[in-house]
């Protein structure tokens, strides 16, 4: 197929989308840009683009493999990968393993707390409004999806939990919660899990020392930030080595 | 039955709940505290005990008359009312009939957009942490309420809408929202509307000026507090004559 890269559609704060030759396939470009407090705070990750979009095309295959469908098409080149097309729905999915991050000072929450079974919540995407938090209310009354992709949404996060869980236990590092969006693929209409999975979107702690090996320690100054996203990087490497 | 009044039980930011000589009823004494903003703005409002615990009292009892369970027994003097004694549920239920306060702000919906059929969402009931926005799902993971009691609620408080929109239509003013509490009986385990009904924890605007008629005045400093409690109270009193 015919992967050119043509006009591009948009601009976030870590990709950019490109039209293809291809009517029902884009280019997602993953640049070095980090940002956090929703992009009051930024700054670059040294090489972040190219090791993002090598972990999510190595997890995408592997979900892909256990049944989940993904937008993912290819990996194009170090920092592209090809996926199809779709109408993103506009609610993040988050799923939270241990507490971390806004729930412990929302709720109240002793951070490290688990939860058993894992807790699912609900944010309106939105840069304007901050991301919300909002109910399964909320995503029925503003139609921001029906009922049938809610519940295909809350059943394939929590089956992503259970097999990326696994999977980074087996290489030292404990998932603690992620975020995923999904979307609605332009010619088939079938729920696809889009964007990205990488340690920009999730909390990886790792199972020795404790220590946050994701975007936590460039949000927190904790340094060692470019050294962590590869450490993740190489474990995944060896790991998905014979497996995708 | 015997109510005299006994120990305190626990005092509110608008209420002091006292034992009495009957095991299964309490008095809610109202005062005339208002707070506003979790508690950051504090005030008075003349007579408000006096008025809220009437206007309560008439509502609770219209609402009983619908068949809507409620933990009211019988006014018992000017800021006293006899209820039964409920475990309250940390979840403040709020219905939205048009937008209005931290809503418009939260999803960027234009003060007075209209909401229809009417918006239902819930907060956890805390002061610590502000009354935080949850969803059904947290309600449920927390084990805050059984999933017959939430669905029990909601539809409890759809009909608390429906009815009261109707008798404040009649006096003249527009139900904009409001916040309710249940609680679960403790002889008898059944759900009960508890708590209050007042413009403390509801927006009515005038059906001709517009103008609110609630503790928004308070909040924002409008003037006429007072006046605006005394108003209601004169109309609900008028409309509820031979009503109850």
């Amino acid at each position: 197929m015919n992967f050119e890269k043509k006009a591009p559609i948009r601009e976030g704060k870590a990709k950019i989308l490109y039209e293809t030759a291809h009517p029902d396939h884009i280019i997602q470009y993953f640049k070095d840009d980090a940002t956090a407090f929703n992009a009051l705070k930024k700054g670059t990750i040294k090489d972040k683009g190219v090791l993002n979009n090598s972990m999510s095309s190595w997890i995408f295959q592997y979900l892909q493999k256990q049944g989940i469908p993904t937008h993912f098409v290819q990996k194009l080149s170090d920092r592209e990968m090809v996926v199809r097309k779709v109408e993103i729905i506009p609610v993040e999915m988050v799923v939270r393993n241990k507490a971390a991050g806004s729930i412990t000072k929302r709720l109240g929450i002793a951070k490290g707390t688990p939860f058993e079974p894992p807790l699912v919540e609900f944010f309106y995407k939105s840069d304007a409004l901050g991301d919300p938090l909002i109910g399964e209310g909320h995503i029925l009354y503003f139609k921001w999806a029906t009922e049938d992709e809610m519940q295909t949404m809350v059943k394939n996060t929590l089956l992503v939990d259970h097999y990326l869980r696994t999977v980074f236990r087996e290489v030292g590092l404990e998932l603690i919660d992620f975020k995923l969006e999904f979307g609605r693929c332009l010619k088939t209409g079938q729920l696809l899990l889009a964007d990205e999975f990488t340690p920009d979107g999730s909390r990886l702690w790792d199972l020795k020392t404790g220590e946050p090996m994701d975007k936590d320690r460039f949000r927190q100054d904790l340094g060692g930030v470019e050294e962590a996203y590869q450490e993740v990087y190489r474990r995944l490497e060896t790991y998905f080595k014979d497996r995708l």
